[in-house]
């Protein structure tokens, strides 16, 4: 598992290749993925997702369009309308913009021929560099984990989640790989348990000793003494806060009240420096999502469903946070990442 | 809705009537109950359920032991194998205990003729009671409510949880009833999803504004201002610490963290005077609840779970209890409930 990737991109027939992770644990299916439009849906479906994996998706989406373009005329428009689409899909997620954006300005003043070249070379190293981020990553915060211990996590920020390896996963790897023995309790991860499906998948698929628990029990282990750090992704962090996955929030305050540390591990391209929480808009998902399971009815029809797919989690709630440049404690000043 | 009941006897089959809440919000269906055995199974399975309904199923189960029993002289040993079976199949719910001994007691002595016709007596009775006992508690809690605001439930303590009107839903309902504007906020409950099936569906029929949410969302609109109060049911309440539902303990905690009242209403047979939390041992139930969803395997295979069913919040975070006899402050003093 370690090895594979989560992405990648196909030579032979100009496509991204994705996993398709709504199939997990159930199927493991690869996808081929041949313009702008189906990555847009499968970005939308969750078919790909988690922050790292997003900006490597963003990135070779508007690669994508690139190469496939074939008229010399209309290639700045073809380009504007795909990172257009793409951005729109996951609005909170910053590491999307990020890696559409990055590509974008890879072509910038060039030729469409020379920029075909370029923006398939940018996108691949963005790629590379997900992993290399994440080992590194992973290197950096593996001294914050119990020397023997469990620790707990929310939704799924692993190999998954990023080209490979991971980011809170991939801290949890390395520290395994350093000889510590931890165990990891995965929160399910409603509504589209990610946690149970992804997290557990992968983590049981090399070894890591793995349980499953539902979001709510959490809070009643930390009382039990059996959490020892938490340690979450993320999907942007402004000045003051960290947004990740609807729950997120719950477990910082729960951490906070039993005295347990509380990590988030998260590459730079995550930072929103100049954002603080007030300006964000968080993406509400559809009320299916929560009122459908596997087709049967879990909610009365007419009844309302709120169904936020991240919240914010203020920084005073957080123990530190893990970078591929270093780990940051409190009081945070992120000009150093920039 | 109100006036339905959620369990009864049926006078002329001498057999106990359940709604199967299974079964809700897809299918609103009635079964009959004809020995103790079903009755167990009923139990286990969650046909029935919610704390003051298990002691009304108690009650009855006892007295359908008694008058289906053909044999004096195996009279006696019916009814204890019976009181043995029920309180087998929910060890953690105090009220199942109590309306089995309670109809078992009723009968102490007596021939059988005349135990039979106590022990139903006894166990109409008891269900009277519990509507009766409903009624007051939300007469007395509902001066607790907002005259106009949110308030935030967990799992189902309504109707359905008990023979009518419901406790923690019964204080919204009398609330609602006294004409304050109350608007609930029901966590879907993973992993039995009664939030989503049962309170949802009851609020509605009532007409009383219904959102539902999964369980890690209640800290986020905490947070953000949404919730004015936090009421929930109880399954025991030690000396020391309420026993509700697992995920009660964290919106405990969390609406300590925003100075959100935090209530529990519940009836004095939910109290086990003599008991301190470290006495009781939680109800762990089976890994399918959580890795199976409507037959879509959701967790890995070889994939461990914890799967309690209740957890323990401590009294220092319970703003105040309701019960059919008035509103307890801290510090508790619970003798006057005796």
């Amino acid at each position: 598992m370690n090895e594979d990737k989560t992405i990648w991109w196909n030579d032979e027939n100009k496509s991204i290749m994705i996993i398709d992770q709504t199939l997990l644990p159930n199927e493991y299916k690869t996808v081929e993925i041949k313009n702008v439009e189906r990555l847009a849906e499968a970005i939308k479906r969750l078919e790909v997702r988690g922050a790292p994996a997003l900006g490597v998706a963003g990135a070779f989406g508007v690669a994508l369009a690139a190469v496939t373009c074939e008229s010399d005329a209309e290639f700045p428009e073809t380009i504007a309308e795909a990172a257009e689409l793409l951005k729109s899909t996951r609005p909170t997620a910053v590491n999307l913009a990020w890696g559409v954006d990055k590509v974008v300005k890879s072509m910038e003043n060039l030729p469409p021929e020379m920029a075909k070249f370029l923006a398939l070379t940018s996108a691949k190293s963005i790629a590379d560099n997900d992993t290399k981020m994440c080992m590194l990553l992973g290197h950096n915060g593996a001294k914050l984990m119990p020397q023997i211990g469990s620790v707990l996590t929310h939704c799924n920020a692993g190999a998954l989640a990023c080209s490979s390896w991971g980011t809170a996963l991939g801290v949890i790897r390395s520290a395994v790989k350093g000889g510590r023995k931890i165990s990891v309790y995965s929160c399910e991860t409603r509504p589209l348990l990610q946690g149970s499906r992804l997290t557990a998948f992968e983590l049981a698929r090399d070894n890591i000793p793995v349980t499953t628990i539902v979001d709510s029990e959490a809070a009643f282990l930390m009382r039990q003494g059996k959490i020892d750090a938490v340690i979450v992704g993320a999907d942007r962090i402004t000045s003051d806060a960290v947004f990740n996955k609807i729950g997120t929030y719950m477990h910082a305050v729960c951490a906070k009240h039993h005295n347990i540390p509380f990590y988030v591990a998260a590459p730079t391209s995550t930072f929103d420096f100049d954002a603080k929480e007030s300006d964000i808009v968080i993406e509400e998902r559809s009320r299916d999502e929560v009122a459908n399971l596997f087709g049967k009815k879990t909610v009365p029809d007419g009844v309302d469903v709120v169904n936020y797919a991240f919240d914010a989690t203020p920084l005073d709630l957080v123990t530190a946070i893990v970078t591929e440049k270093g780990v940051l404690y409190p009081p945070y000043d992120f000009g150093s990442l920039k």
